[in-house]
């Protein structure tokens, strides 16, 4: 388990730094900048625990996520100038180890506190799209995760394996690796070959 | 209290269909449809018992929500490809049927867990009207219910009948009933002669 | 205490008449105008309690708050029909008197929650920074408190001399009082020079 939470302290670094990323292209103030790292780190799984009456919610009582957090927004405000400079996929793929770890963690938090497979399924999703719901909410965009590319599909495919595997008796562990594996697999080929889902669209 | 559940699963179908209906003028993708959906199905009632404490919340407990919406999904995507073919009439009238039977429940489970009937009304018109508002939010809308002819209003004083025959001394299945005939009737003139309050704006 | 709830009660009057400002830009009809009013002044604290787990949160348990918003809604629209005749530094400073308070409310609250100082301060933030967060959202604004001179950091300074008082052993309402005194200098400072943070902006 010390390797889901290094994995997990990962996801929360890389994820503020979507958060940081987006507050900069805004031209927002210091404090604007750590309020969309933070809603982008810990958002989805405040909403998960909230819904789970997980109270007080995990960052609160371990507070390892907000240093993390912080510690990110310093590291990213000096080094990320020229955000152009860096190689396209590393956000993306960074992104998508930590999407694919909170998935899971979403997943195990809602089993253990009884959920059943289809609403852990479900608190995966929120854990992982959740926060970077809320950035987009609070940047004035139509959420990401609503429009782009087999993102939340590939948290519910993780998420079913996750819970499948568990049904059948796997051991928890291996279990959560397949999980983290499934949703990191579909979004990594979904980013390499632009993959997406046929939009709806409605004639108005 | 069975035919307020069905007509509950009812409110849910229909308030998932009007979220449906959004994510196809917005193109989004199948994933994207059933997140709006279940946002503007589930939301309300989910910052109600979040606000309540009434932790896990409903849909966690009792799964029926969340395969209402999906199916509502399934069929609204599969049927619904022209909405302007349906009379216009057909989804604002459900959804009024929807609304009045959502201030319902909210008004009942907020008295259940202790709350002064004024809270109870105010959490009548969360259940019925937050996810309507979210919905709008996460497609970067000003909320509808914030502008559109009679409809918080309505939940008002749906709720506020439905409060005082309880306080009266009324059985329980009779000022419910009271309550939701109230929203609906309100809701439904609004609708047929386009009622709306005088507004109040600001020269600036 | 009872300065601080009757200071509770002013900054809750005060954010809700700011509420009732954008309402009023935005020509909502009065229902729209006191859930924006009720939003900004009890949103923040909601949110604080939502995590805290301090469920059912306070306005369900102490109604004071619904009324005094309900009459500054009430008073606001039938006094405050061209705002541009008061004078202009009248809301800033009234809203700078509330937002200390909320500060120090939120601050001591998640202490008596058994939160670290760490999340004090930042419950202390969200507490007096949250309510006008949800409101701009909801007005589709991106929100002020980002963006703005020197707001949300007045707030993380008021708590920080608020926490490291009371860790210091200080007594609990000095310390109250010198957060309170913090944050309320620092915010009045910022509005008489148009004091600002520099903004973070990446070429893109």
């Amino acid at each position: 388990m010390t390797l889901i939470y290094l994995l997990d302290m990962f996801g929360t670094a890389v994820f503020a730094a979507s958060g940081v990323l987006l507050a900069g292209r805004l031209r927002m103030d210091p404090f604007g900048v750590v309020v969309l790292a933070s809603v982008t780190a810990i958002g989805g799984g405040t909403i998960r625990d909230m819904a789970l009456g997980a109270t007080p919610v995990f960052w609160i009582t371990d507070t390892n996520y907000l240093w993390v957090i912080f510690l990110t927004c310093l590291i990213s405000m000096i080094a990320i100038r020229r955000p152009r400079q860096m190689p396209w996929y590393i956000l993306p793929v960074a992104d998508a180890v930590g999407l694919a770890v909170f998935v899971a963690i979403g997943v195990e938090k809602a089993l253990r506190f009884g959920a059943t497979p289809m609403v852990a399924v479900i608190m995966g999703v929120i854990t992982g799209c959740g926060g970077g719901v809320i950035r987009d909410v609070l940047a004035r965009e139509i959420p990401m995760v609503l429009r782009t590319e087999v993102y939340a599909t590939a948290c519910i495919l993780g998420g079913i394996v996750h819970t499948t595997a568990l049904s059948m008796g796997v051991a928890a562990s291996v279990a959560t690796l397949a999980g983290i594996i499934t949703t990191l697999t579909i979004r990594l080929a979904a980013i390499r070959w632009h993959l997406s889902l046929p939009t709806f669209a409605l004639r108005n």
